[in-house]
């Protein structure tokens, strides 16, 4: 099956994601932030925390679990650490002003934490830790994230995605950034593979019996209620590391959810008892580390320079093109998107012309 | 082909190791550090870690490559970060005090980071993590490694198996304690498959020419000097999320070798150009967060004690008969160990008569 993909400008669908978010009550500052995240997403080559994902925050705002207003809360704060109740806003705004204490906390302390209550979706755990690698420093960003993820030697979704964020600056154009899932793979993956009419490959996913799940229209119904979970990095069982990728994912929800005494598990799923909506209750963990408390800036820059470049070098594998270090096939990607735009598809086409319809947004020209 | 394995008390083997130390110009106080850290190991049922290397830091000690004394200075400091210079010498008495640091900045200040050049290998990650897990911290450490894994797309050994290393207390009878190399797996456990006289399954390593190998004597012959390479976790190629395993690794070798300027990747092979050994370099970087100043420890405890029932109590697998969490293992080997002993393989049993003979330390009643 084939995709009809359409190219849109960046700045287009940014602006197009600006003004829905502001139809949708969203401050203008705020909807700025929204709209930035999101494109950062697209830009970077990944399409599945971008503009597809903006229907979703727009339902969840018109379903009442998502408040377009964020109240960003400091509960409680010393000088290197922070903890901010979100009180259901928007997962953007809560994340950026949660990485710029950190970083003020940083540039000041050495080191910033701040550790989120009561957070939502906030796209991409990437935006936050480049906003410290801008500004010469590490930054360390990680989310849980509704259930659907089991444990090793479990078949039940029990947690999330549970990325983990890591970028720093170099001395190359672009910085080092990992941006991770810390499960194989995530269900953006899967929706794209089923507009593609793909199987899933097998080792992604594990079906409540217990077998390594291929059927990918199946799979994407079935996540949802429990009949399939994605399988942490590492895969099934402990033979391939599976218990590490499992492992990773706790300690991230730890960090996410006991330094801020918070929702975990399956209490971020979305709905309460009954099965009504309810706020996602997520959390997050933000780290800024300055870099010139421990070493010159330029040194720092030099040193992961260095071990990026090596690294390409090294001998590539038998009909491998290249080697790649984090960061790099997003500096590529962007590069793309401003050349030729963002690839919409036709899902996305048709979400984009629902919101016009519902917000009444008519000025834009999008050539579907 | 059955090992002749024999059990050995805890305290009997602490007590040799100790002496070891001694004997080789240890001085008492870090002698009972670096015989602590290595029986750690061997009594949570990790035996790659534990007296399984004592012959390796007697041989470094003999070779020059490796300092008994350790001269621990610090370099740089500020409130929340420091820099620290080992000198080569033992790695587990700069673990320790490193650690021991960043306890203190982060009993302080809510956080302490250090990062420490020109150390040596420090036993298990997971010990300096455990270290401020038992003082209501959470702890974390990385170290970077000889060079022994290759990123993907790659067949050459350009990184090392780079283990991250987190522990936090809990409201259970032993702490949260996730512990593992970014690799599938490492050395040890393929040495184990040696002397069981068993194939590397297929995705832990790959040859120079790029083909997944399971001849396990070749393998060990054949990683020091790069004829196959491990395989991070997520396995060959990135359809199993092999880069993310990588992009781990990267992440870890930046905090250990950026934030202290020092060596990395194939620098830390432990061989000059010419191919005389020399002091391995290696980089560390430990992290101490105190609970306290985000949440009551007593919250705190019970957050984490609440995710990991859950998890535990997720739907088996079939066939599963049960689910842990990290440090559960650990803790139910380190009953076993006090009961039975640590197990000693033939090749260790030599190693430490080897050692006996070596030094004249006569008085230990080994059954063998």
């Amino acid at each position: 099956m084939e995709e009809r993909v359409v190219y849109v400008p960046v700045e287009t669908l940014r602006q197009f994601m600006y003004e829905v978010f502001v139809k949708c009550g969203v401050p203008e500052e705020d909807a700025e932030i929204c709209a930035d995240v999101l494109i950062a997403s697209d830009i970077r080559g990944i399409p599945s925390h971008g503009i597809n994902r903006l229907k979703m925050y727009y339902d969840r705002i018109k379903q009442g679990i998502l408040s377009p207003i964020t109240r960003f809360e400091i509960v409680r704060e010393t000088p290197t650490t922070a903890v901010v109740d979100g009180h259901h806003g928007m997962g953007h705004v809560i994340g950026f002003r949660s990485m710029k204490l950190a970083m003020e906390k940083a540039k000041k302390y050495g080191v910033g934490t701040v550790a989120v209550r009561n957070s939502s979706h906030f796209g991409i755990a990437g935006y936050y830790a480049l906003m410290a690698a801008e500004a010469g420093m590490i930054g360390m960003a990680f989310t849980n994230a509704r259930p659907s993820v089991a444990p090793t030697f479990s078949v039940e979704p029990m947690f999330g995605t549970n990325p983990i964020a890591f970028a720093c600056p170099t001395d190359e154009e672009f910085p080092f950034c990992f941006d991770a899932a810390t499960s194989i793979t995530q269900r953006g993956k899967i929706e794209v593979l089923a507009r593609l009419g793909k199987p899933t490959p097998a080792g992604w996913v594990i079906s409540r019996a217990g077998e390594l799940a291929t059927d990918t229209r199946a799979i994407l119904t079935g996540i949802p209620n429990g009949e399939y979970a994605l399988l942490p990095l590492g895969g099934a069982g402990e033979e391939m590391g599976g218990h590490k990728g499992y492992g990773l994912a706790v300690m991230i929800e730890i960090l996410c959810a006991a330094l801020q005494s918070g929702a975990f598990l399956k209490d971020l799923a979305g709905f309460d008892e009954q099965g009504n909506a309810r706020p996602h209750q997520l959390g997050h963990f933000f780290m800024a580390i300055d870099i010139e408390h421990f070493v010159p800036l330029e040194d720092f820059r030099r040193t992961v320079g260095g071990i990026l470049r090596a690294l390409r070098a090294a001998e590539k594998a038998p009909g491998a093109e290249r080697i790649y270090t984090a960061g790099e096939k997003a500096h590529l990607a962007i590069k793309r998107a401003y050349e030729r735009g963002i690839p919409i598809n036709e899902d996305l086409q048709r979400d984009i012309k629902t919101l016009q319809g519902e917000l009444g947004l008519v000025n834009h020209e999008f050539p579907f």
